[in-house]
Protein backbone atom coordinates (compact mmCIF):
# COMPACT_ATOMS: atom_id res chain seq x y z
CA UNK A 1 0.00 0.00 0.00
CA UNK A 2 1.67 3.60 -1.07
CA UNK A 3 1.54 6.19 1.28
CA UNK A 4 0.53 9.71 0.45
CA UNK A 5 1.28 12.42 2.34
CA UNK A 6 0.88 15.47 0.39
CA UNK A 7 1.40 18.84 3.12
CA UNK A 8 1.31 21.70 1.07
CA UNK A 9 0.10 22.78 -1.99
CA UNK A 10 1.59 20.39 -4.62
CA UNK A 11 0.49 22.44 -7.73
CA UNK A 12 1.85 25.56 -6.57
CA UNK A 13 5.26 24.19 -5.54
CA UNK A 14 5.23 22.84 -8.85
CA UNK A 15 4.71 25.59 -10.31
CA UNK A 16 7.97 27.31 -8.97
CA UNK A 17 9.92 24.17 -9.86
CA UNK A 18 8.83 24.84 -13.59
CA UNK A 19 9.95 28.27 -13.49
CA UNK A 20 13.11 27.64 -12.39
CA UNK A 21 13.12 25.01 -14.77
CA UNK A 22 12.35 27.22 -17.45
CA UNK A 23 14.95 29.88 -16.59
CA UNK A 24 18.01 27.15 -16.78
CA UNK A 25 16.98 26.56 -19.90
CA UNK A 26 16.86 29.96 -21.05
CA UNK A 27 20.21 30.53 -19.69
CA UNK A 28 21.33 28.02 -22.14
CA UNK A 29 19.01 28.80 -24.87
CA UNK A 30 16.72 25.37 -25.15
CA UNK A 31 13.51 25.50 -26.33
CA UNK A 32 11.37 22.75 -24.80
CA UNK A 33 8.58 21.12 -25.51
CA UNK A 34 5.85 19.53 -23.16
CA UNK A 35 3.86 16.55 -25.39
CA UNK A 36 1.06 14.83 -24.12
CA UNK A 37 -1.89 12.23 -25.42
CA UNK A 38 -3.47 8.69 -24.54
CA UNK A 39 -1.41 6.22 -24.19
CA UNK A 40 -0.78 5.29 -28.05
CA UNK A 41 -1.58 8.06 -29.76
CA UNK A 42 2.14 8.66 -31.35
CA UNK A 43 3.71 10.82 -28.98
CA UNK A 44 7.45 8.63 -29.67
CA UNK A 45 6.28 8.21 -33.10
CA UNK A 46 6.10 11.79 -33.49
CA UNK A 47 9.00 12.63 -31.59
CA UNK A 48 11.19 10.38 -34.19
CA UNK A 49 9.47 12.12 -37.09
CA UNK A 50 10.60 15.58 -35.84
CA UNK A 51 14.53 14.46 -35.01
CA UNK A 52 14.47 13.20 -38.53
CA UNK A 53 13.85 16.16 -40.31
CA UNK A 54 15.13 18.58 -38.14
CA UNK A 55 18.19 16.90 -36.64
CA UNK A 56 20.17 19.02 -39.57
CA UNK A 57 18.76 21.95 -38.28
CA UNK A 58 18.90 21.98 -34.84
CA UNK A 59 20.69 19.49 -31.88
CA UNK A 60 17.67 18.11 -30.28
CA UNK A 61 17.60 16.14 -26.82
CA UNK A 62 14.83 14.02 -25.39
CA UNK A 63 13.19 13.35 -21.87
CA UNK A 64 10.93 10.14 -22.11
CA UNK A 65 8.11 9.98 -19.30
CA UNK A 66 6.27 6.53 -18.70
CA UNK A 67 5.20 4.57 -16.05
CA UNK A 68 7.69 1.94 -15.99
CA UNK A 69 9.97 0.49 -18.92
CA UNK A 70 12.68 1.72 -21.20
CA UNK A 71 10.77 0.98 -24.64
CA UNK A 72 10.48 4.70 -25.73
CA UNK A 73 13.79 5.43 -24.56
CA UNK A 74 15.60 2.78 -26.74
CA UNK A 75 13.28 4.08 -29.72
CA UNK A 76 14.69 7.03 -29.97
CA UNK A 77 18.14 7.07 -28.42
CA UNK A 78 19.96 6.75 -31.61
CA UNK A 79 18.22 9.24 -33.09
CA UNK A 80 18.42 12.36 -30.14
CA UNK A 81 21.67 13.76 -29.67
CA UNK A 82 20.83 12.38 -25.75
CA UNK A 83 17.92 10.89 -23.76
CA UNK A 84 16.80 10.27 -20.43
CA UNK A 85 14.05 8.04 -19.14
CA UNK A 86 12.30 9.04 -15.97
CA UNK A 87 10.05 6.32 -14.64
CA UNK A 88 7.47 7.06 -12.54
CA UNK A 89 6.45 4.11 -11.04
CA UNK A 90 7.78 4.50 -7.05
CA UNK A 91 6.47 8.07 -7.69
CA UNK A 92 4.24 9.59 -5.75
CA UNK A 93 3.08 11.33 -8.91
CA UNK A 94 2.97 8.68 -10.93
CA UNK A 95 0.20 9.75 -13.80
CA UNK A 96 2.41 12.66 -14.96
CA UNK A 97 5.71 13.66 -15.21
CA UNK A 98 6.10 16.63 -12.79
CA UNK A 99 8.78 19.38 -12.55
CA UNK A 100 10.60 18.61 -9.96
CA UNK A 101 11.22 14.83 -12.28
CA UNK A 102 12.55 17.20 -15.14
CA UNK A 103 14.70 19.30 -12.83
CA UNK A 104 16.55 16.37 -12.15
CA UNK A 105 16.85 15.01 -15.41
CA UNK A 106 18.33 18.42 -17.22
CA UNK A 107 21.26 17.56 -14.73
CA UNK A 108 21.50 14.87 -16.63
CA UNK A 109 21.50 16.59 -20.36
CA UNK A 110 23.96 18.69 -22.31
CA UNK A 111 21.82 22.02 -22.12
CA UNK A 112 24.97 24.14 -23.28
CA UNK A 113 24.89 22.34 -27.10
CA UNK A 114 21.36 21.52 -27.26
CA UNK A 115 18.75 23.46 -28.94
CA UNK A 116 15.62 21.85 -28.45
CA UNK A 117 14.35 19.15 -25.76
CA UNK A 118 11.73 17.04 -27.07
CA UNK A 119 9.65 16.28 -23.27
CA UNK A 120 7.32 12.88 -23.61
CA UNK A 121 4.70 13.07 -21.06
CA UNK A 122 3.18 10.04 -19.04
CA UNK A 123 0.56 8.78 -21.32
CA UNK A 124 -2.85 10.21 -20.04
CA UNK A 125 -4.92 12.76 -21.06
CA UNK A 126 -5.66 14.12 -17.40
CA UNK A 127 -2.71 14.53 -14.77
CA UNK A 128 -0.21 15.86 -17.29
CA UNK A 129 -2.81 19.03 -18.04
CA UNK A 130 -2.01 20.19 -14.55
CA UNK A 131 1.50 20.22 -13.94
CA UNK A 132 3.84 22.44 -15.81
CA UNK A 133 7.06 21.47 -16.31
CA UNK A 134 9.38 24.56 -17.04
CA UNK A 135 8.31 23.70 -21.02
CA UNK A 136 7.85 26.82 -23.76
CA UNK A 137 5.09 25.35 -25.88
CA UNK A 138 2.58 22.75 -24.71
CA UNK A 139 1.39 19.96 -27.68
CA UNK A 140 -1.79 17.48 -27.35
CA UNK A 141 -1.66 14.56 -29.91
CA UNK A 142 -5.16 12.94 -30.80
CA UNK A 143 -5.11 10.24 -32.79
CA UNK A 144 -8.25 9.00 -35.28
CA UNK A 145 -8.86 5.85 -33.51
CA UNK A 146 -9.74 7.49 -29.72
CA UNK A 147 -12.77 9.01 -31.68
CA UNK A 148 -13.33 12.49 -32.23
CA UNK A 149 -15.38 13.44 -28.56
CA UNK A 150 -12.30 13.40 -26.46
CA UNK A 151 -11.84 17.54 -26.28
CA UNK A 152 -15.29 17.37 -24.90
CA UNK A 153 -14.13 14.60 -22.33
CA UNK A 154 -10.96 16.38 -21.51
CA UNK A 155 -11.29 19.25 -21.60
CA UNK A 156 -8.26 21.00 -19.52
CA UNK A 157 -5.76 19.43 -21.65
CA UNK A 158 -6.88 21.00 -24.88
CA UNK A 159 -7.93 24.16 -23.29
CA UNK A 160 -3.86 24.80 -22.23
CA UNK A 161 -2.19 23.73 -25.53
CA UNK A 162 -0.79 26.09 -27.51
CA UNK A 163 -0.85 22.91 -30.53
CA UNK A 164 -2.87 19.87 -31.36
CA UNK A 165 -2.14 17.16 -33.10
CA UNK A 166 -4.54 15.11 -35.19
CA UNK A 167 -2.58 11.97 -35.73
CA UNK A 168 -2.96 8.72 -37.64
CA UNK A 169 -5.09 10.43 -40.72
CA UNK A 170 -4.49 7.18 -42.57
CA UNK A 171 -7.07 5.51 -40.68
CA UNK A 172 -9.86 7.63 -41.59
CA UNK A 173 -11.58 5.24 -44.54
CA UNK A 174 -11.86 3.28 -41.42
CA UNK A 175 -12.90 5.34 -38.15
CA UNK A 176 -15.61 7.46 -37.71
CA UNK A 177 -13.55 10.83 -36.72
CA UNK A 178 -15.15 13.84 -37.76
CA UNK A 179 -12.64 16.15 -38.00
CA UNK A 180 -14.78 19.44 -38.78
CA UNK A 181 -16.43 18.50 -35.84
CA UNK A 182 -12.93 18.22 -33.39
CA UNK A 183 -12.02 20.92 -34.94
CA UNK A 184 -14.92 22.94 -33.58
CA UNK A 185 -14.75 21.77 -30.35
CA UNK A 186 -10.80 22.06 -29.69
CA UNK A 187 -11.23 26.13 -31.36
CA UNK A 188 -14.24 26.13 -29.09
CA UNK A 189 -12.15 25.53 -26.08
CA UNK A 190 -8.69 27.06 -27.28
CA UNK A 191 -9.64 29.59 -30.39
CA UNK A 192 -5.85 30.68 -30.64
CA UNK A 193 -4.02 26.64 -30.74
CA UNK A 194 -2.87 25.74 -33.77
CA UNK A 195 -4.14 21.97 -35.29
CA UNK A 196 -2.22 20.48 -37.38
CA UNK A 197 -3.12 16.75 -39.27
CA UNK A 198 -0.70 14.56 -39.93
CA UNK A 199 0.29 10.57 -40.08
CA UNK A 200 3.51 9.51 -38.57
CA UNK A 201 3.33 6.30 -40.41
CA UNK A 202 3.05 7.85 -43.77
CA UNK A 203 4.67 11.19 -42.73
CA UNK A 204 1.51 13.12 -44.59
CA UNK A 205 1.25 16.40 -42.52
CA UNK A 206 4.80 15.82 -40.72
CA UNK A 207 6.63 19.03 -42.78
CA UNK A 208 3.76 21.41 -42.02
CA UNK A 209 4.46 20.61 -38.15
CA UNK A 210 7.93 21.05 -38.50
CA UNK A 211 8.24 23.92 -40.06
CA UNK A 212 5.73 25.31 -37.72
CA UNK A 213 8.25 23.87 -34.76
CA UNK A 214 10.93 25.70 -36.50
CA UNK A 215 9.67 29.14 -36.82
CA UNK A 216 8.73 28.41 -33.23
CA UNK A 217 12.58 27.59 -32.02
CA UNK A 218 14.03 30.60 -34.34
CA UNK A 219 11.76 32.80 -32.51
CA UNK A 220 12.18 31.98 -29.29
CA UNK A 221 15.92 32.40 -30.10
CA UNK A 222 15.98 35.73 -31.05
CA UNK A 223 13.63 36.69 -28.01
CA UNK A 224 16.27 35.10 -25.25
CA UNK A 225 19.41 36.24 -27.74
CA UNK A 226 18.12 40.18 -27.18
CA UNK A 227 17.08 39.49 -24.01
CA UNK B 1 -5.44 26.92 -8.57
CA UNK B 2 -6.75 23.88 -6.93
CA UNK B 3 -5.64 23.18 -3.51
CA UNK B 4 -4.85 19.24 -2.11
CA UNK B 5 -4.75 18.20 1.37
CA UNK B 6 -4.46 15.08 2.09
CA UNK B 7 -4.27 14.23 5.53
CA UNK B 8 -4.70 10.62 5.38
CA UNK B 9 -3.60 7.77 3.74
CA UNK B 10 -6.33 8.09 0.55
CA UNK B 11 -5.59 4.60 -0.77
CA UNK B 12 -6.23 2.70 3.02
CA UNK B 13 -9.49 5.23 3.28
CA UNK B 14 -10.85 4.22 -0.06
CA UNK B 15 -10.18 0.70 0.47
CA UNK B 16 -12.40 0.73 3.50
CA UNK B 17 -15.28 2.16 1.53
CA UNK B 18 -14.88 -0.26 -1.00
CA UNK B 19 -15.49 -2.97 1.23
CA UNK B 20 -18.58 -1.32 2.42
CA UNK B 21 -19.59 -0.98 -1.36
CA UNK B 22 -19.33 -4.46 -2.10
CA UNK B 23 -21.09 -5.40 1.29
CA UNK B 24 -23.52 -3.62 0.19
CA UNK B 25 -23.72 -4.73 -3.57
CA UNK B 26 -23.73 -8.06 -2.09
CA UNK B 27 -26.85 -7.83 0.31
CA UNK B 28 -28.60 -6.55 -2.81
CA UNK B 29 -26.90 -9.46 -5.23
CA UNK B 30 -25.69 -7.17 -7.55
CA UNK B 31 -22.66 -8.22 -9.49
CA UNK B 32 -20.41 -5.19 -10.14
CA UNK B 33 -17.61 -5.06 -13.14
CA UNK B 34 -15.03 -1.93 -13.22
CA UNK B 35 -14.14 -1.75 -17.03
CA UNK B 36 -10.73 0.12 -16.84
CA UNK B 37 -9.16 1.12 -19.92
CA UNK B 38 -7.09 4.15 -21.97
CA UNK B 39 -9.41 6.83 -23.35
CA UNK B 40 -11.27 5.73 -26.49
CA UNK B 41 -10.09 1.80 -26.00
CA UNK B 42 -14.21 1.14 -26.14
CA UNK B 43 -15.74 0.78 -23.10
CA UNK B 44 -19.05 2.16 -23.85
CA UNK B 45 -18.89 0.03 -27.33
CA UNK B 46 -18.27 -3.00 -24.60
CA UNK B 47 -20.91 -2.07 -22.48
CA UNK B 48 -23.30 -0.91 -25.09
CA UNK B 49 -22.47 -4.61 -26.63
CA UNK B 50 -22.76 -6.32 -23.30
CA UNK B 51 -26.18 -4.97 -22.46
CA UNK B 52 -27.81 -5.94 -26.00
CA UNK B 53 -26.46 -9.32 -25.47
CA UNK B 54 -27.23 -9.72 -21.91
CA UNK B 55 -30.33 -7.71 -21.02
CA UNK B 56 -32.93 -10.94 -21.48
CA UNK B 57 -30.89 -12.65 -19.22
CA UNK B 58 -29.83 -9.51 -16.77
CA UNK B 59 -31.13 -6.66 -15.28
CA UNK B 60 -28.09 -4.43 -15.83
CA UNK B 61 -27.31 -0.93 -14.55
CA UNK B 62 -24.25 1.30 -15.53
CA UNK B 63 -21.88 3.81 -13.78
CA UNK B 64 -20.33 6.35 -16.06
CA UNK B 65 -17.43 8.09 -14.80
CA UNK B 66 -15.76 10.56 -17.20
CA UNK B 67 -13.43 13.99 -16.47
CA UNK B 68 -16.06 16.17 -18.04
CA UNK B 69 -19.37 15.38 -20.24
CA UNK B 70 -22.49 13.62 -20.15
CA UNK B 71 -21.38 12.19 -23.36
CA UNK B 72 -21.34 8.20 -22.76
CA UNK B 73 -24.40 8.06 -20.31
CA UNK B 74 -26.64 9.59 -22.87
CA UNK B 75 -25.25 6.62 -25.28
CA UNK B 76 -26.11 3.87 -22.23
CA UNK B 77 -29.05 5.47 -21.12
CA UNK B 78 -31.64 3.86 -23.61
CA UNK B 79 -30.37 0.07 -23.30
CA UNK B 80 -29.41 0.12 -20.11
CA UNK B 81 -32.11 0.04 -16.94
CA UNK B 82 -30.62 3.23 -15.15
CA UNK B 83 -27.47 5.02 -15.86
CA UNK B 84 -25.81 7.31 -13.68
CA UNK B 85 -23.16 9.93 -14.44
CA UNK B 86 -20.24 10.78 -12.22
CA UNK B 87 -17.98 14.10 -13.51
CA UNK B 88 -14.86 14.25 -11.73
CA UNK B 89 -13.32 17.69 -12.92
CA UNK B 90 -13.84 19.44 -9.95
CA UNK B 91 -12.72 16.32 -7.25
CA UNK B 92 -9.23 16.01 -5.85
CA UNK B 93 -8.88 12.85 -7.72
CA UNK B 94 -10.23 13.83 -11.50
CA UNK B 95 -8.28 10.89 -12.88
CA UNK B 96 -10.31 7.93 -11.38
CA UNK B 97 -13.36 7.14 -10.25
CA UNK B 98 -13.29 6.49 -6.16
CA UNK B 99 -14.76 3.93 -3.86
CA UNK B 100 -16.75 7.46 -2.23
CA UNK B 101 -17.96 8.47 -5.84
CA UNK B 102 -19.53 4.90 -6.64
CA UNK B 103 -20.92 5.25 -2.36
CA UNK B 104 -22.59 8.00 -3.89
CA UNK B 105 -24.08 6.41 -7.06
CA UNK B 106 -25.15 4.01 -5.83
CA UNK B 107 -27.71 5.45 -3.67
CA UNK B 108 -29.12 6.80 -6.97
CA UNK B 109 -29.67 2.96 -8.40
CA UNK B 110 -32.56 0.50 -7.59
CA UNK B 111 -30.24 -2.09 -6.42
CA UNK B 112 -33.15 -4.21 -5.55
CA UNK B 113 -33.90 -5.00 -8.58
CA UNK B 114 -30.26 -4.72 -10.66
CA UNK B 115 -28.37 -8.32 -11.33
CA UNK B 116 -25.49 -6.42 -12.83
CA UNK B 117 -23.92 -3.08 -12.45
CA UNK B 118 -21.34 -2.32 -15.02
CA UNK B 119 -18.62 0.52 -14.01
CA UNK B 120 -17.15 2.56 -16.60
CA UNK B 121 -14.25 4.31 -14.69
CA UNK B 122 -12.28 7.38 -16.43
CA UNK B 123 -10.51 6.60 -19.72
CA UNK B 124 -6.89 6.22 -17.67
CA UNK B 125 -4.64 3.48 -17.66
CA UNK B 126 -2.61 4.56 -14.50
CA UNK B 127 -4.73 6.08 -11.68
CA UNK B 128 -7.71 3.45 -11.52
CA UNK B 129 -5.28 0.59 -10.99
CA UNK B 130 -4.72 1.91 -7.73
CA UNK B 131 -8.30 2.40 -6.69
CA UNK B 132 -10.86 -0.33 -5.44
CA UNK B 133 -14.48 1.11 -5.89
CA UNK B 134 -16.18 -2.11 -4.17
CA UNK B 135 -16.20 -4.01 -7.34
CA UNK B 136 -16.09 -8.30 -7.76
CA UNK B 137 -14.16 -8.33 -11.02
CA UNK B 138 -11.27 -5.73 -12.60
CA UNK B 139 -11.85 -5.82 -16.55
CA UNK B 140 -9.22 -3.78 -18.61
CA UNK B 141 -9.44 -3.19 -22.70
CA UNK B 142 -6.47 -2.53 -25.24
CA UNK B 143 -7.19 -1.84 -28.19
CA UNK B 144 -4.92 -2.57 -31.40
CA UNK B 145 -3.98 1.32 -32.48
CA UNK B 146 -2.83 1.73 -28.87
CA UNK B 147 -0.01 -0.49 -29.42
CA UNK B 148 1.53 -4.12 -27.92
CA UNK B 149 3.30 -2.65 -25.36
CA UNK B 150 0.87 -1.36 -23.11
CA UNK B 151 1.35 -3.95 -20.59
CA UNK B 152 5.04 -3.42 -20.61
CA UNK B 153 4.66 0.29 -20.19
CA UNK B 154 1.59 0.06 -17.61
CA UNK B 155 1.99 -2.89 -15.56
CA UNK B 156 0.07 -2.51 -12.56
CA UNK B 157 -3.80 -2.17 -14.64
CA UNK B 158 -2.88 -5.55 -16.39
CA UNK B 159 -1.36 -6.90 -13.05
CA UNK B 160 -4.88 -6.19 -11.52
CA UNK B 161 -7.23 -7.72 -13.90
CA UNK B 162 -9.23 -10.42 -13.44
CA UNK B 163 -10.28 -10.36 -17.48
CA UNK B 164 -8.04 -8.26 -20.53
CA UNK B 165 -9.73 -7.69 -23.57
CA UNK B 166 -7.98 -6.88 -26.95
CA UNK B 167 -10.58 -4.90 -28.67
CA UNK B 168 -11.10 -3.80 -32.42
CA UNK B 169 -9.21 -6.16 -33.92
CA UNK B 170 -10.92 -5.78 -37.03
CA UNK B 171 -7.67 -3.30 -37.14
CA UNK B 172 -5.72 -6.09 -37.49
CA UNK B 173 -4.75 -5.71 -40.98
CA UNK B 174 -3.29 -1.88 -41.02
CA UNK B 175 -1.60 -2.06 -37.58
CA UNK B 176 1.54 -3.07 -36.21
CA UNK B 177 0.08 -5.57 -33.22
CA UNK B 178 1.75 -8.51 -32.21
CA UNK B 179 -1.29 -10.23 -30.42
CA UNK B 180 0.87 -13.60 -29.17
CA UNK B 181 3.73 -10.95 -27.89
CA UNK B 182 0.68 -9.02 -26.31
CA UNK B 183 -1.08 -12.24 -24.33
CA UNK B 184 2.68 -13.38 -23.53
CA UNK B 185 2.86 -10.00 -21.47
CA UNK B 186 -0.10 -9.77 -20.26
CA UNK B 187 0.29 -13.92 -18.78
CA UNK B 188 4.00 -13.12 -17.12
CA UNK B 189 2.47 -9.97 -15.14
CA UNK B 190 -0.84 -11.87 -14.06
CA UNK B 191 -0.99 -15.78 -15.61
CA UNK B 192 -4.44 -16.48 -14.35
CA UNK B 193 -6.05 -13.58 -16.04
CA UNK B 194 -8.72 -14.29 -18.85
CA UNK B 195 -7.80 -12.79 -22.44
CA UNK B 196 -10.60 -11.65 -25.43
CA UNK B 197 -10.03 -10.60 -28.74
CA UNK B 198 -12.83 -9.11 -30.02
CA UNK B 199 -14.76 -6.43 -32.03
CA UNK B 200 -17.29 -3.91 -30.51
CA UNK B 201 -17.56 -2.87 -34.13
CA UNK B 202 -17.79 -6.30 -35.85
CA UNK B 203 -19.29 -8.28 -32.90
CA UNK B 204 -16.44 -10.57 -33.53
CA UNK B 205 -15.92 -12.66 -29.96
CA UNK B 206 -18.34 -10.53 -28.67
CA UNK B 207 -20.27 -14.05 -27.33
CA UNK B 208 -17.46 -15.17 -26.05
CA UNK B 209 -16.41 -12.48 -23.82
CA UNK B 210 -20.56 -12.44 -22.77
CA UNK B 211 -20.86 -16.22 -22.16
CA UNK B 212 -18.05 -15.80 -19.90
CA UNK B 213 -19.25 -12.53 -17.94
CA UNK B 214 -22.73 -14.25 -17.45
CA UNK B 215 -21.28 -17.50 -16.07
CA UNK B 216 -19.09 -15.09 -13.55
CA UNK B 217 -22.77 -13.60 -12.46
CA UNK B 218 -24.04 -16.98 -12.17
CA UNK B 219 -21.24 -18.40 -10.19
CA UNK B 220 -21.88 -15.40 -8.15
CA UNK B 221 -25.40 -15.62 -7.52
CA UNK B 222 -25.12 -19.01 -5.72
CA UNK B 223 -22.41 -17.83 -3.84
CA UNK B 224 -24.52 -14.86 -2.24
CA UNK B 225 -27.40 -17.35 -2.37
CA UNK B 226 -25.60 -19.74 -0.37
CA UNK B 227 -24.02 -17.39 2.33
Amino acid sequence: MKKIEVLQNILEANESIAVRNQQLLDKHKVFAVNIMSAPGAGKTSLILQTIARLKNRLNIAVIEGDVASTLDAEKVKNEAMEVVQINTRNMPESCTLIAAMIEQALKDLPLEDMDLLLIENVGNLICPAEFALGEHKRIVISSLPEGDDKPTKYPLMFTNADAVIINKIDFLPYVDFDIPVFRRTVKGLNPKTRIFELSCKTSVGIEDWCNWLLQEVEAYLLQVKSA
